[in-house]
């Protein structure tokens, strides 16, 4: 089990073999067996496997190639609607439209999201999870018809790994775990952490290739820009408010 | 795997048992394997074994006893700090004290936060999500001493199982999942989604004790209040914006 979870790796192409509809219906059961605030099971999961829809979400997600070419596209959404509605129907008063409401369903969806992960690679499957979902979550929602208080937090595509694909660096553990309290860095130890990562010649063609000088410009100048950040933020606020999770 | 998965219950009451540091250090190192946003690695986990700090969370837990009767708690938290602190060293500008930025985090941590506990269980352990985390966030930023960018966005408590648990149930899987497109449920829908719940003598005791006439009333009036969720909001929000995630 722990060498599954030490074996990931994300999984950007797939082979054309589609997974059994009652396979992905276990792994579905598994995934909703995790934990949920209060087993008021708040979230949901939109499972897409109709081309024309996947082709519908692929500019939401800046046209992945994974997206298209999964036989399965799974959305993981924050969901109060079905509860509200349940609520509503049985002379309960539901106080669910606000922004801790959609904390506690964002942590559920992706506690689902992740067990549904660890699920399909116990059975062979790849993953690879799409951070564009709360860049664009309107057109998803459009996309996918959701209705007030739902709103898409993840998208994981998955399918059969076609090839191998190489395993991910990570950072020494200490630069994540902390005991006790928090352990505020110095230079030396943000050196130390980076110093093979910043040294690897995986790395130095990575910057080379950006036109970059450091790693760091890499990620600030490219990948993840302030300007592009605060226009998602602007854009992810604008839909919470729009699916009714600010009052 | 799936079987682990499917057997999976909340385990509040914890042996004597320590976790062995050398466990301990695989299952989080299983943990930091898993998917993160753009390999930037934006999360923390604070490992809580000291009894005093125990004590000293256990109020923004409202005191529940699994957090000090636990050998391990640990706290999942956003962080931008870290990232953020290696950009201002490589001649790079960080733009993450954004609420995009601070969505991408915590994602991270759930994906991590969810990958420890299936290790945990893999291994004989028990875990417990407690969503008081972000009810109470600054008496434990308080607590763990966490900078600006850091947030802590949920608390496990770990340790072996003293004892059998019950499983809770759970709604049929259509409750959750959809097809496609977003499936709005029709009333009859709703009531035969919620009928095996709703008849169980379990909570036909649990709406008695609570002095309630239907099961969504205990959610409504005593366990997840709008006036609760609507407090803890602000409270949330105001965490946000002085860690610096809302700018």
């Amino acid at each position: 089990m722990l060498n599954l979870l030490n074996n990931h790796r994300t999984i950007r192409k797939y082979t054309a073999q589609p997974i059994e509809n009652e396979l992905l219906q276990n792994l579905l059961k598994a995934s909703c067996r995790a934990s949920n605030t209060g087993n008021m099971q708040a979230y949901s999961i939109v499972v897409t496997t109709d081309q024309t829809i996947k082709e519908e979400l692929a500019p939401a997600h800046f046209n992945q190639s994974m997206l298209t070419q999964a036989p399965v596209v799974l959305t993981f959404c924050a969901d109060f609607n079905r509860f509200t509605q349940w609520c509503s129907l049985r002379n309960a008063d539901p106080g669910y439209d606000n922004f801790q409401s959609f904390m506690a369903t964002t942590i559920d969806a992706l506690i689902a999201a992740q067990t549904f992960c660890i699920a399909a690679e116990s059975v062979g499957l790849g993953i690879c999870y799409l951070g564009t979902t709360t860049y664009n979550a309107q057109p998803i929602i459009d996309a996918l018809q959701l209705p007030k208080l739902v709103v898409p937090i993840t998208t994981i595509t998955v399918g059969y790994p076609d090839g191998e694909f190489p395993q991910t660096d990570r950072l020494p553990l200490e630069a994540v775990v902390h005991y006790e309290k928090y352990n505020q860095f110095s230079e030396n130890a943000i050196d130390s952490m980076y110093h093979e990562k910043e040294n690897s010649e995986f790395y130095k063609q990575f910057i080379a290739e950006n036109g970059k000088e450091t790693l760091a410009q890499v990620f600030t100048d490219v990948r993840y820009t302030r300007t592009a950040n605060e226009l998602f933020s602007e854009k992810f606020l604008d839909v919470l408010r729009k699916q009714g999770f600010m009052k």
